[in-house]
Order: structure tokens, then C-alpha cells, then sequence
């Protein structure tokens, strides 16, 4: 099992340009057929801040989930929106 | 739903130490009548950064568990063994 943490950082005035391509980029991932969850929350404090919540079987999963076409065409495109760096963690269960 | 993630970091020296004190704020918040979920985690990079991912069903569900005797109690203690302070993030659902 691997848990991840994706922290994406998006200028205010790009919030709602992002959410449909966050929309889709949710929709079809829950579709692969290793995805075990992949959920997307919101910084209370932060509008901009965008936490993915994920877990996948194993990194060879994640892997492939980001070379689907969907990653490959909206993770570029949301990055051009970016006021900073995202981050990512990658965790086993305690 | 408040979703929760939580981040301690641990001096290398007392990782043996804060374990089984981590067990036991699992297993006695987990039997909180308003805990949704409460896992830990352990960055692949680093054994002495550990992430709690919470979910409450909203704010006063996550007061009320700051006020209990087993958080009062170990996370102070585990917090005596940091090497920088914790921080917690607070999210609502995408």
C-alpha cells in the first residue's frame, strides 16, 4: 500500500479556471483500474491550496497513473496556473 | 466532513520511543464515537516524519477529541521528543 500527499498551490485568480480540469483529472483517475482512492480537498485557510489524498497498491501503480493521458494532459496544464511548486509525500502505514 | 492531516517530526534518537506511544493515540481515537478515520503514516524518506490523515464529521468533533485524556496525555509527551514543531492542516472536501 502506498499513501500519497500532492499539494498544489494555484494564483487566486486561477481558481475557477482549475476546478473543471480538477473535475476530470478526479473523475478519470478513480477510473484506473488500480486506484485504490483518490480524493481532493481544499485548505480552509487557502483557497488556492489543493491537497490530493491517494492511495495506490504499489509506486508501480502510481507510476502508470501518471503516464495515463489524462495526467499527461491536465497535470501540465493546472501547473501552468501555479503561484509556487507543488509538493508530493509518499507514505507507507505506520 | 473535516478532513485532517496532522505532521510530526521526530528526533531520529527517540523514534523507538514515540512508537508505542503513537499505537495507543491510534487505537484510543479510533474508538472516539465521532472519529470517521484516523491513520498514521511514515514518509518513505524520512522514518522520523510521521503524517496523521484525519476525518471528523466537523470541527467540534475535532475540539472534542483535543480534549481527550489520551490526547492530552501523549501528544504533549510525544511532542517532547520533536525536532521541529508539528503542523496540522484543516480541509473541506473538493
Amino acid at each position: 500500500m502506498l499513501k500519497v500527499i500532492a499539494q498544489d498551490f494555484i494564483r487566486p485568480e486561477f481558481i475557477a479556471t482549475v476546478r473543471p480540469l480538477y473535475e476530470e483529472l478526479v473523475a478519470k483517475t478513480r477510473l484506473e483500474k488500480d486506484c485504490i482512492s483518490y480524493n481532493l480537498y481544499i485548505d480552509q485557510k487557502d483557497p488556492g491550496h489543493f491537497v490530493f489524498i491517494e492511495e495506490w497498491p504499489d509506486r508501480q501503480a502510481l507510476d502508470e497513473h501518471c503516464q495515463t493521458e489524462h495526467f499527461r494532459r491536465l497535470v501540465p496544464l493546472i501547473d501552468s496556473y501555479q503561484r509556487e511548486a507543488g509538493t508530493f509525500l509518499l507514505m507507507d502505514a505506520f
